[in-house]
C-alpha cells in the first residue's frame, strides 16, 4: 500500500512537472498527436453490458424567441459524439420548433417560466454535463434564470461548458465561474475580448494569444478557457495547448454549437477517466482539445464535400466519421 | 501620387466609355464569359484567418400568414452561396414554421408587431444586405412596416434587393427607391409591366426588352433592374447586360427567391470589392448577373436530375456545385 501510494504521488509530481514544462513551449505536431492520444484514452469503450445513460446525459440551456438552431446543434452534436440522452432547456415558444428539428432530443419548455431554476434543478442530478448559452439570447429574465441554473449546477459539482450569450452573462458577473474547477468557457474572438476586459480590465494582447488565454484562465481561478480561432488556444491556468487540426475556412454560424455540445460529452468522459488516464494535461484540457479537433475535422470533411455552401448541418453529418477517424481508428 | 491619381482617373474614364459602348450592343457569348469573370473577381477568397460574419450577414424581410416557403428559400440560398449568417424578419405566425424548415436560420417574429420598424432597425447595423419581399404578402400593416424598414435600410446605406410583393409596394410608391444607388429590383414579367406603368405611365415595349429595362432603370434614378425571363435583362441606368446561361424550362414557384437571396450576398460582395474589381460593369450589375447565372445553372442541374418533378428544394441542393462550377473552378 505504502509503495503504491508513493508511486501514485510520484506520478502526480511528474504530471505537474510535465505540464509546467509544456506551458513554455509551442505545440508541435508531435504534441498534437500525443494530445489526440490522450483524448482516445478517455473515450469509453462500447461494451454490450451498458445501460442507457451511462455514456452521457447532457443538458443544453438555451433556445429563445430568435434562436432555436443553436441549442439544437449543440444537443444533437452531443448525441452524435456518443452521449445517450440529450436534453434542451429552452423557452415555451422555442420548444416546439426545437422538438421539430429532431425526435432524438428531450426538450423542456421551462426557461422563461418563473419556476425555471427549480424545474431545471430537478433534472440536474441526472445530468453529467451542462452546456449553457447556445441560443440563450440576452433577455434579462432568461439570463437571470441561466444564472440560477449555473449556480445550481456548480452546487451539484456538474461540469459546465459556457458559450455564446452564456459568456455575455459571465462577462457581466465573472464571479459566477470564478474558481469553479469544472467550468470551461469557449469564447470566439469577440467574446474573448469582452471577457478579458471584464476580468482583467484591459483588452487582450493580440500578439501573444497563448499568454492572453493563460492570463484570463488564471484570473478566473484556473477555469479552462478555449479561445476559438485560426488555431484554437486552450488553457487551464497551468498549461496551454493549441489545436491546429486542419479545418476549413468556412465561418457559417453554428460551428461553435457543435463544439460546445461535443465538449459537454467529452468533459464528462474526461473527468470520469481522471488525470491518471489523460497522463499530462488536465482532463478538461484534453476534453477541450478533443472537441476542437473534432469540430475542425468535421468542418474539413464537410468542406471537402460541399465547399463554400457548407453549413453546420453538413458538419453534423460528419461527426460520426470524423470522431471515428480521430479517436477510434 | 499625382501620377497614381491620374492613372486612377484614366481607368475610371475607360470604365465609363466601355460601359457606354456596351450599352449599344447585344450581349454575346464572349461578353457572358467576361461578365462571369467579373463575378469571379468579387467572390471573397476563403482564408483561415476570417471570423464568423465577415463573408456576409444577410436579412430577409417577408413571411406571413400564407407565405412561409419564400423567405426560407431566399435565406437558405444566401447561406449556401456563402453568407455566414442569415436572418428572416417575418410575422409572429410564420416564424415557428420558417424556423422549422432549417436550424441554420435566425428567425425574428416581429414583422406584424407595432414595433416592427424599430425591432428590425436594431439589427440593420449588423447586416450587410437586406432582401425585401419574399413571402411579404399585401397586408396593409406588413407593407407599411416593410416601407419603414426599407427607409431605415436606405438611411443606413445598406444594399437592398426588392422582389415579389416588395415590388408591389414599390409600384405603389416608386419614391421609396428613387435614386437609391444600392437598390436592385428583380421583377418577373408581370411585376415589370406593373412597375413600368407606375413609373413611366405606360406599358413596356415588348419588342425592345433591353430598352424597356434601361428606361425603367433610368426613370428610377439609375436603380439596378433585373427583368427575369427567358433571358434575364439587367440594367443600371447606364449599361444593359443579358444573362442567357442555360437554365431549364421548369417554372416552379420559389426560383425567384433563390435568385433574390443569392443576390443579397453577391450585392454585398460586389459593393465591397468595388468597381476597380468588377472592371467594366458596375458592382450591382455584376452581382445581379451572377445571381441570374447561378439560378439558371441550379435550375439546369436540378432539371437534369429530376426533370418535370424539379422543385426549388432540388435547385437549392445544387447551389454549392453550381456556384463552384460557374465561379470557382
Amino acid at each position: 500500500m505504502a509503495v503504491g501510494a508513493g508511486c501514485a504521488a510520484l506520478r502526480g509530481c511528474l504530471r505537474v512537472l510535465k505540464r509546467a514544462f509544456s506551458q513554455h513551449k509551442g505545440h508541435s505536431g508531435k504534441d498534437m498527436e500525443s494530445t489526440l492520444q490522450s483524448v482516445r484514452s478517455i473515450v469509453p469503450p462500447l461494451t454490450t453490458g451498458k445501460h442507457k445513460g451511462q455514456d452521457g446525459r447532457i443538458g443544453v440551456v438555451g433556445g429563445c424567441r430568435e434562436y432555436t438552431g443553436a441549442p439544437y446543434f449543440a444537443a444533437i452534436s452531443a448525441l452524435k459524439v456518443g452521449a445517450d440522452l440529450s436534453h434542451v432547456f429552452c423557452t415555451q415558444e422555442a420548444a416546439p420548433v426545437i422538438k421539430s428539428y429532431s425526435p432524438e432530443l428531450i426538450v423542456h419548455p421551462v426557461l422563461d417560466s418563473p419556476d425555471a431554476v427549480r424545474a431545471v434543478g430537478e433534472w440536474l442530478p441526472r445530468l453529467h454535463a451542462l452546456v449553457v448559452g447556445p441560443g440563450l439570447g440576452r433577455d434579462h429574465v432568461l439570463l437571470e434564470n441561466a444564472k440560477g441554473i449555473l449556480e445550481a449546477a456548480k452546487a451539484g459539482g456538474i461540469p459546465v461548458v459556457i458559450d455564446a450569450d452564456g459568456l455575455w452573462l459571465v462577462a457581466q458577473q465573472p464571479a459566477l465561474v470564478q474558481g469553479y474547477p469544472k467550468a470551461v468557457l469557449t469564447p470566439n474572438h469577440v467574446e474573448f475580448s469582452r471577457l478579458s476586459e471584464a476580468v482583467l480590465g484591459e483588452p487582450p494582447d493580440g500578439r501573444d494569444r497563448r499568454g492572453a488565454v493563460l492570463r484570463l484562465s488564471q484570473a478566473l481561478g484556473n477555469v479552462t478557457v478555449v479561445q476559438k480561432g485560426e488555431r484554437d488556444v486552450i488553457a487551464d491556468g497551468v498549461q496551454v495547448l493549441e489545436c491546429s487540426q486542419e479545418g476549413s475556412s468556412r465561418r457559417c454560424g453554428g460551428q461553435g454549437d457543435l463544439l460546445s455540445g461535443s465538449l459537454g460529452v467529452l468533459a464528462h468522459w474526461a473527468l470520469r477517466a481522471g488525470p491518471e488516464k489523460t497522463d499530462g494535461p488536465s482532463p478538461l484540457l484534453v476534453a477541450a482539445f478533443g472537441a476542437c479537433a473534432l469540430t475542425r475535422q468535421c468542418s474539413r470533411q464537410a468542406f471537402q464535400k460541399h465547399g463554400r455552401s457548407t453549413t453546420t448541418t453538413d458538419m453534423i453529418a460528419e461527426v460520426g466519421p470524423a470522431f471515428s477517424r480521430l479517436f477510434e481508428d
